[in-house]
């Protein structure tokens, strides 16, 4: 008898329909004998519809009052699964996060889970019922209703497996899983059976949006084995695991892309000290985030600088720089919006040298210009023309083995 | 400056429009100086919206989950108040029944309020905030969510009013406040100025929907005055209040109709002990609500029994009394479905002999029979043919003077 938490999200409750084929599911895991605690998100749709409301009364929505709104999402969905599981004739009981004690800071709409509480779910499960649990929603000690961000359910259901020391968490989604890269532009791309967590953690930020990369962090540090799964069919879908659990370890696990960034260059920047805060300093000062930096300074002389930014601040952050180009006597600046981030991933990379080289040598075999390199552990990212994209990740997909037809028979 | 308790329904925050408007509403009060508590029920709409989402799940819904699932409706309309006043300049801070510390008993969708604690509204009513209630839910000790039933909201002001010792408790509906009868059927009907707890509990069990005849008791234990009155204007509606705050009761204060219910007679029952609870027993097994009863014993003679029930009742206790009729020797049992009740209420009447009479006298001039009578110290039912409804009606209210045109010019 193993202790599963389940979440499933908001396509997957969705409608009375979909709502009773969750219950379904549920009941087969219980009747094997397992301990069943689910985590459901607001009916897809439902968050935004309130929005609108909060939207129609206040240009810019109290968030304590908002997260009052928010909370009334999930609170619909777990009443109702619950209904279908006793319908079903099993025993259930829906909780809040008020009910469960899941206490967070104060920060509304974006709080942070700072304590579980696991006495009453253990008291429910021990009776029997499947405990339905509200997500992405808690409580301030104060009383106060928060809510955890968009994805904040895939954070309550780790969060619970982990206080509940659960055997397993799987993560519902729309999808079979986590794929080696995306199939609407590589019809080669496979699902990933197995992955590490801090692969997971470097596919989630670059943009393949099945997991809340918060849900993968508290994984990896509670070591909360996911499992992320489709609710549309019974095959298994990508387990998200300790380096450890993994028999052997790909090169590279997957492939990922980008298309919001935009690069600027700033030419002819004076060696000073302090140049590069005197640059960088009034864009973070209006919110946007500088992802990828390149400065190559030789002692004494000029240099450029170039960085991206989100494509959505790149206007905004041209018109800074303007001002700053002039402050600091560089020469000019300009930026290119059609470009386009590609990433190998893999925890491989770490024990064995070469697989940033076999990306360039691809790359250039294809005659695709690297514009900036940015390497970490586990990955490398570069940026390339736009027109590219899709070109780098067929051909990278298939370098790195990751295609289909490469696999073995039983795959 | 006074404490006020305001209720506004589900027709009054309909949309998010219509929210705007309570807020402007509640607005005004408080730059007068009063502190304000308001409270809401749902949208209007939502709750029955619910409730088919419910009926979807599960062909008898769980009483627990169904709670969990209402009482999502007002959570709603609360943020989006607090939202509107926010926007509006002032500050504001919903609570839910839970937060307040509503305590109910466990009795899920019926719940009764046991005890409110005010120490938290008082803080915020102290803070200057406007505090906004959602109504028609509670919390058990335990921690569980609880409705109080339709028209719930009511029965929350009121409680409030009188844990809060407010000033007054402002009932706010879609009509312009009591009137001295149904408008619908007397053109000469008139909104009734001032009325008594006594009256107004007559009035509102026999149809005059504007008040939930619960927060009218409770009014009464705990001496609340209640302003019934119209969302749409801004005209004085209708003050319910203790007998002695009236200068001067009327006679007859209004009259009341109800085309709900049926009449049934058994003929020739031998009169025995225990004959009554023979025919009524399995009657109220049945959950069958019995209103008047008419029974003429002379001793050791047969008589007749006739009783009124819900006309949605009606074949159901023929069939039943079929039965009973063989058992008890009856001689057989008939029934009329096409009856109306037709009530005078007045406090007045306590005190001054004669108004039944000059009822039947009225009544009689028209040619309308009277089937059944009964009397309570504050009002007359006659049970008539259901044809003449709208004539002994009409009638009535000019014979105690109730029309427009009888009333004082200033009315």
């Amino acid at each position: 008898m193993a202790l599963i938490v389940q979440k499933f999200g908001g396509t997957s409750v969705g409608s009375t329909e979909k709502i009773k084929n969750v219950a379904k599911r549920v009941l087969r895991y219980q009747q094997q004998g397992h301990q069943m605690v689910v985590v459901l998100s607001a009916m897809s749709g439902q968050t935004d519809k309130l929005l609108g409301f909060a939207a129609d009364m206040q240009r810019l929505p109290d968030l304590r009052e908002t997260d009052m709104l928010l909370a009334t999402g999930e609170q619909i969905t777990i009443a109702l699964l619950a209904m279908a599981i006793k319908e079903a004739g099993s025993d259930a009981v829906s909780l809040l996060g008020d009910q469960v004690r899941i206490i967070t800071d104060a920060m509304h709409t974006k709080a942070r889970i700072r304590e579980i509480e696991t006495e009453l779910i253990k008291k429910h499960l021990d009776a029997g019922r499947v405990v339905v649990v509200a997500g992405f929603q808690g409580v301030t000690t104060e009383g106060d209703l928060t809510t955890l961000g968009r994805g904040g359910s895939d954070t309550t259901a780790v969060a619970l497996a982990a206080a509940l020391k659960a055997d397993s968490c799987e993560i519902y989604t729309d999808v079979e899983g986590v794929y080696t890269t995306d199939p609407n532009i590589c019809a080669e791309a496979r699902k990933i059976d197995m992955i590490t967590y801090d692969e997971m953690l470097e596919l989630a930020s670059l943009g393949a949006k099945v997991l809340e990369i918060r849900s993968v962090g508290l994984a990896k540090r509670y070591k909360v084995p996911l499992h992320v799964r489709s609710t549309f069919s019974e095959n298994e879908g990508t387990w998200v695991v300790e380096e450890d659990r993994l028999m052997e370890s790909m090169l590279v696990s997957g492939i990922t892309y980008s298309r919001k960034e935009a690069r600027i260059t700033i030419r002819n920047v004076p060696d000073q000290p302090g140049v590069a805060s005197k640059i960088f300093l009034p864009i973070s000062n209006a919110g946007v985030l500088v992802d990828m930096i390149i400065q190559n300074t030789r002692e004494g002389q000029m240099t450029d600088i170039t960085f991206t930014v989100l494509r959505a601040d790149y206007l905004r952050t041209m018109e800074i720089l303007k001002e700053t180009v002039k402050d600091i006597g560089a020469e000019s600046v300009n930026g290119d919006e059609s470009i386009a981030k590609v990433s190998i991933v893999g925890v491989g990379m770490r024990n064995h040298s070469g697989i940033a080289t076999t990306m360039f040598q691809v790359m250039a075999h294809e005659g695709i210009n690297i514009m900036m390199i940015s390497t970490s552990e586990i990955k490398v990212s570069c940026i390339i023309a736009e027109k590219y994209t899709e070109l780098a990740v067929r051909t990278l997909h298939t370098a790195f083995a990751l295609d289909k037809s490469k696999q073995p028979v039983e795959e």
